[in-house]
This record gives structure tokens, C-alpha cells and sequence, in this order.
């Protein structure tokens, strides 16, 4: 088993590095403060003796080495930057338990045949950087780097410049493990209720719901909201109104195995006394199911539409994000669900409402996800809270599936 | 009558200062550009023989002496400062007009008996520190200099703060003048599409409608977009939805007398996979009429009350802005339409849509204004435009008017 004192201590260790305003982390991607918790990574994993690679993204690879040379590495891990008003778990438990995977084996004197390799995926968020899951993705396949380097925060700021910029872009090439990986486990936070409500340590994630992100822009135009008459308003921000209360219909009419709501929303010029002439707003749908997302995606299209034509304004919709539902790889999850049994965890099967770096990997290798519940279901939040039980038992749940699949 | 290539001129260059991007201005209160369009307008006045005086708000005054060392002098004028993409014209007319008149009877050889002051009014558009009209409001009497003082902008910066750093803090007590005032004359676009499509050269405003700000404060909870159930979540934003289709409605229900906009709308975090904890967005109600202005802030605060409660969620209401509507002086009203007439003018009685300065020197002077036509009544706009002759008939009716006021 596991140190849950000395899992504890790193996580808290690490959340030294970008606190936020409320008790939580402000660690955003290709941020000063992303470097500084990738060094403290990095020297932790040299620490325990592992060899530290880093991709051309910034996904960062640390190997325990196996006793077989010809035997494939079994990955785990997860991401260690956050939202901007983020918790101290969310991405973090999954690279941390790796890490205490690492130690606890080492304390043993465990040697497994399988190497086992320690990752944390670059820009897993995607707030500063829109899709989530980016650096993974370029990893499995589906974006080309170029693409995602030429993403642009809201500053302008090219992805590819702060990588740069904080000094860690490596030298493997994105996607050359891609076809050498055994399997990989990624041990996250619930992020949702349902494991705190069913009293249970742990969830054997089967399954990932998919996800859509449909960027809207509605082009109104901006007039003084004192003279400009009602009939010749154009007031993009109101357009908007009507499409967020059509995605939560939407949403509520697919329920209860669909989700919606826009976290980002901007107006411009964003002045008391200008009516908005321009807003720019973010729909997340999310399902298990993927025709329930292609539905809600249409109707989205053919609701944004008809409320800007009658409104007298031009609407642009673009994908900006995305991934289908996912599901894990038979035998790593009855891994995990082996793993709590035989360490008597109470547990359930269970759908993960958020998008993980393992829904991309599950394409190029065998995967498997174990989820650990949170307090009150709260994530994305800087109040997002765990007990050290619940990290403890994620990790050993991790240890044991790790160890049966990298084989002693 | 006025040079209107001159007048024109000086319109062209002043507009070089904190250029926008898309052909008008973005000169905001406080900023660096404001300092340079002030030290410009400081070096016109000079150069027409004016002396110039600076109360400790900023507000800028270039005298031109009478004749009679007892006489009140004449005041006219603006503001020069725009919002973050306004136009060329809205405010900077009213004081490069006032300008234009002095320049005018300089070249004439006339003197009259009372002096002429050309005013320029610290942030007058109130995008950057709510309310607008500050700088006026204080040298009115209606809000303390302290309080104006500590208005913050977006970025948590001080007024008082920004007025200094710029180092256009002057020595005269705010409103010292206040007494000491015979007349004030406001030259202005009108902002709105009436004059144009009345086919009228001259807009003699006999009121001005009213105005209410309401800064509203949805508190959610900010959680994942993804793992989050429908049925647990509070979205601030979708509450805000609500509210501004609320508002609409609220002003369409008191046509053609009132309208009603956001114009400011944030949401917290402000990131693509986090339902928004907090919206703030402050409501723009305006009317001629006190009691519909009165009314529209009822239903609003119960409507506010009502959504949010239903959702579960806290709202606050602040009123951050606003004044009762405005009947200008009768007298000085007079001088403008004779004006517009003995000129050959086409004009008509007007109520101005937005707020001006004007609004509040009216209660510690007599006062009036006179509008000129704006193409489209398109305002708050970088796009605003006026024509040569709009602006030449605009300054040649305050010409007269401020002549026949301050008696040759
Ligand atoms: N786990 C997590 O919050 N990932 C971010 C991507 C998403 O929004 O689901
Ligand atoms: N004239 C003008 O746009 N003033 C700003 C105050 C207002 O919003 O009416």
C-alpha cells in the first residue's frame, strides 16, 4: 500500500506553486507558475530515481525502468496545470499518485517487468488555450502540433511562444511512444457526486462521456443605449441571452444523460453604455451518447440561427472542441475493479462526466481510469476538496492495477 | 459665422490621439491619451488667448476675459474624453466648437461683456469609472470628490489614482465656479437617428431623458461543465440570461418612452468548462419620464429577485449611476432656437437620448444644448460620422447663442 502521508504532502507541496485567491490553484497552462510545478516534478521523479523525457509539446515523461528490455512501458498519470480558479486535485492526484506509485515501490524493492512511466500531459484544462486535452491529443494523433501551437490565448499569445517562453519544450518527438505503450491508468477526482453520494472509495470509470464545444459569435452593432431608439437596436448581447436559456432546453430536454451550459462569455465593447455589437460565448454539450450530442449540436446550430435571423444579426458557430464517448479498454478496467476488491475498497462502475488526457489515450493503448469521489461533487472550483482516505485509496487502487499489469 | 475647415481641422487632429481600431477613438478617461488630448486642447487655448484653469478633478477651463470685470462668464464645452470604440465627435464637438467660437470672435475683433469659458469635463463616458458624467457631478454638487475619487476601474485602479499619475490633478477647488456661472452652452451630437431622418440641421434640446444604472451581482457556484448533474448546478450566467431578457421586455412594456440594455456583462471564471460562479452586468434604463424610470427599476429589482430565488441563487442590486430627467432653461432654450433661426437653420425641439454634462451644470446654472445630426444616429461607435456643414451649423448656433448670452 501506499504513504498517504507522503502522497498528502506532495500534493500540498505542490499547491504552494500558483495558490489562487480562495484556498485553491491558479496554475494555468505554459504559465510561470506551470514551470515551476514541472521542475518540483521533475526533480521529485529524479529523486525516486526515474529518467525524465519531455516531448516537443511539454508532455513530460518519467521512467522507472522494468527488468525486461523487450517488455513495452505501462504509463500512468495525468496533468498538473488547473483552472483559473481551480482546485488542488483535479489533474494533480493522477500525477502524484503516479509519483507515490513510484516510491512506494522503490520502498519495497519492487521490480516489475513492464517499465512504468510517470506522465504529465501539457494543457489538459483548456481554458487558456481552447480544446482541452491538447497536448494529449497531439500525442494520440488527432491535432497536428502545428495546430495546437498556434492556438491563442485571450491575450494573443501563441501556445507555441510560451512553451517556449517557460523553457520547456523537449526534444522527443509528439507521438513517438504512441505505438511502444502497454497500457495507462489515469487516477482522477470524481469531479461529480455520484461516488460521495453512493458512500463509495472508488469509481471504475468504463466508460467517458463526449464532449462539444460550439464557439458562437453574433455580430450585432454597438450604439448608445440611451438614444439609439428599441426598434433599431441590435444588441448582440441580448441574442445571446436567447441562446443561452435554448441551450439549457436543449440540454434539459435530452436529460438525464446530457449536459449544457456556456462557462465563457464575452462582450464588446463590454461598456455600461454601449449596446453590445459583438458577443462571443462558448456551449459545452456533453453525453454519454454520441447521436444525443450530434442532436444537440443541431438544434444549437438551427436555435442560434433563427433567433439571430429574427433579431436582424449575422451569427457565426464554430467547433472549437470535442471528443466522442469512450469506452475504456476491457481488461485494464477489470484491472482496476480487481485491484479495489482485493483491497477491500467499496467501489462502483461509474461514466466520467469531464474529459480526460486517458479518453486520448484509450486510442493508441489500452486504458483504464480510477476515480475517487470529492466533497459535495465540486470541482473547477477552488474549494474542490478530497480526504486523504480518498487519495489513498485511488493510489493504492492505482498501485495494485499498475503492478498486476506491469507484472512483477 | 465659423470657419468650419478650421473647426474641422482641429477635429481631424485631435482625433490622432489614442486612435481606436477601426477608424475612431479609443481615448479613455485617466489614460495616457486622455493626458495628451488635454495638453493639445491646453495649447489651442493658449494660443487663442485664453488662460486656463484646472479644479483638483481635472475638469479644464480656458477663459477668454469680458469687458465688464462684474459680469458672470458664459460657459460651453464637453468632454474630450471617448468610450474604449467610440467615435470622433461625441463630446469632442462641444468643446473644439466652444474653441471654434473663440477663435471666431478673435478673428471678428469682438469683445463681449461677459466672459467665455471653454470647458473640458473629466470622464464623461463612465466606461472606465461608473457613472458617467462624474467629473460634472462633482463640480454640481451632487457626489463628493472623495467618492469620485475612489471609483475604481476594471483593473482595480483609482481614479484619484490615475488623475495624478496622468498629472492633470489641478489647484481650483471642485465647484469653486459653481456660483460664479451666468450661462452654460453644450454643443453635441445627437447620438441618436432623428434629426437625420427629420431632415433638421439643428436639434434644440429642450430636455434630456433620464437615466438609471443598476449593477447586478448573480452569485452561483462555479463547478465543471461536464460532471456536474443539471439538476446540482447554479449558473450564474444562465440566471443572467434570464435577467436581460427580463429587461427587455421591462422596456418595451413602457414604449416608445423608455429602452433598456446591458451594456456590461462579466462572467467568473470566465473559462469554456466551468459553469459561471458569479455574473456581474449592469442594466441601462432610460426615460424622460421619472416615474417609468422609477417603475422600470421595480420590476427590474423584482424580476432580478424572483429569477434568482427560483434558481436558487443570491443576487445583489446596486444602483451605480443615474439622474432624473431634465427640463433645460427656458431662456437659454430660446437663444438656441433664435439662434438656429436668424441663421437659416432647419431645427427642431428635441429630447437628448443620452446623458450629458449639461444635465447636471443645468442645476447650478441656467442652461441648454444644442444637437447636430449624426449619420445612421450611430454613437459609441467607431464608425460614428458626422458631416462638415452638421458640425458648421451645430458651432454657428452656438455662436450666436453664447453672443447673444454674453451681450457684445
Ligand atoms: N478533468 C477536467 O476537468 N478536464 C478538463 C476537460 C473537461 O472540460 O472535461
Ligand atoms: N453623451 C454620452 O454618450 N454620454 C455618456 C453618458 C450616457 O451614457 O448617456
Amino acid at each position: 500500500k501506499v504513504n498517504p502521508d507522503r502522497l498528502w504532502d506532495s500534493l500540498m507541496e505542490m499547491a504552494k506553486i500558483g495558490p489562487g485567491v480562495a484556498g485553491g490553484n491558479n496554475r494555468q497552462t505554459l504559465t510561470d507558475a506551470d514551470g515551476e510545478g514541472r521542475a518540483l516534478f521533475q526533480k521529485w521523479c529524479e529523486d525516486a530515481g526515474c529518467t525524465m523525457g519531455v516531448d516537443k509539446i511539454g508532455n513530460m515523461f518519467a521512467t522507472r525502468p522494468g527488468t525486461d528490455p523487450e517488455a513495452l512501458p505501462v504509463y500512468v498519470g495525468s496533468h498538473l496545470d488547473t483552472q483559473p480558479t481551480g482546485g488542488k486535485y483535479d489533474g494533480v492526484l493522477g500525477v502524484l499518485g503516479g509519483l507515490e506509485l513510484i516510491r512506494t515501490l522503490n520502498d519495497l524493492g519492487i521490480k516489475t517487468k513492464h517499465p512504468i512511466v510517470v506522465t504529465n500531459w501539457t494543457n489538459e484544462e483548456g481554458t487558456r488555450f481552447a480544446p482541452a486535452m491538447l497536448a494529449s491529443g497531439v500525442f494520440a494523433g488527432l491535432h497536428t502540433q502545428e495546430w495546437a501551437e498556434n492556438k491563442t490565448d485571450a491575450e494573443g499569445k501563441r501556445f507555441g511562444d510560451e512553451l517556449d517562453r517557460i523553457g520547456w519544450r523537449g526534444t522527443e518527438e509528439v507521438g513517438d511512444r504512441r505505438d511502444k505503450m502497454h497500457a495507462f491508468f489515469e487516477l482522477h477526482i470524481e469531479q461529480g457526486p455520484i461516488l460521495e453520494a453512493e458512500g463509495r472509495d472508488i469509481g471504475v470509470v468504463t466508460h467517458g462521456q463526449g464532449l462539444s464545444w460550439t464557439q458562437i459569435t453574433v455580430h450585432g452593432k454597438d450604439s448608445h443605449t440611451g438614444s439609439t431608439p428599441m426598434p433599431m437596436r441590435k444588441n448582440a448581447g441580448l441574442a445571446m441571452a436567447r441562446i443561452l436559456e435554448k441551450v439549457e432546453e436543449i440540454a434539459l430536454s435530452h436529460a438525464p444523460h446530457a449536459v449544457g451550459a456556456a462557462g465563457h462569455i464575452d462582450v464588446y465593447p463590454n461598456s455600461r453604455n454601449v449596446i453590445p455589437g459583438k458577443a462571443v460565448f462558448t456551449i459545452d454539450f456533453r453525453s454519454p451518447d454520441l447521436s444525443v450530442i450530434q442532436d444537440m449540436e443541431a438544434q444549437l446550430q438551427a436555435a442560434a440561427r433563427k433567433i439571430c435571423a429574427d433579431m436582424g444579426m449575422e451569427v457565426e458557430l464554430e467547433k472549437v472542441g470535442g471528443f466522442d464517448p469512450v469506452t475504456f479498454d476491457e481488461t485494464c478496467v477489470r484491472a482496476v475493479r480487481t485491484a479495489a476488491e482485493r483491497l477491500g475498497y467499496s467501489h462502483m462502475d461509474i461514466i466520467s462526466g469531464a474529459g480526460h488526457d486517458a479518453c486520448w489515450i484509450n486510442r493508441v493503448c489500452p486504458t483504464a481510469m480510477i476515480m475517487c469521489p470529492c466533497v459535495d461533487g465540486l470541482s473547477h472550483n477552488e474549494a474542490e476538496e478530497i480526504t486523504k482516505d480518498w487519495a489513498k485509496a485511488g493510489a493504492d487502487v492505482l498501485l495494485h492495477a499498475v503492478v498486476e499489469t506491469a507484472e512483477v
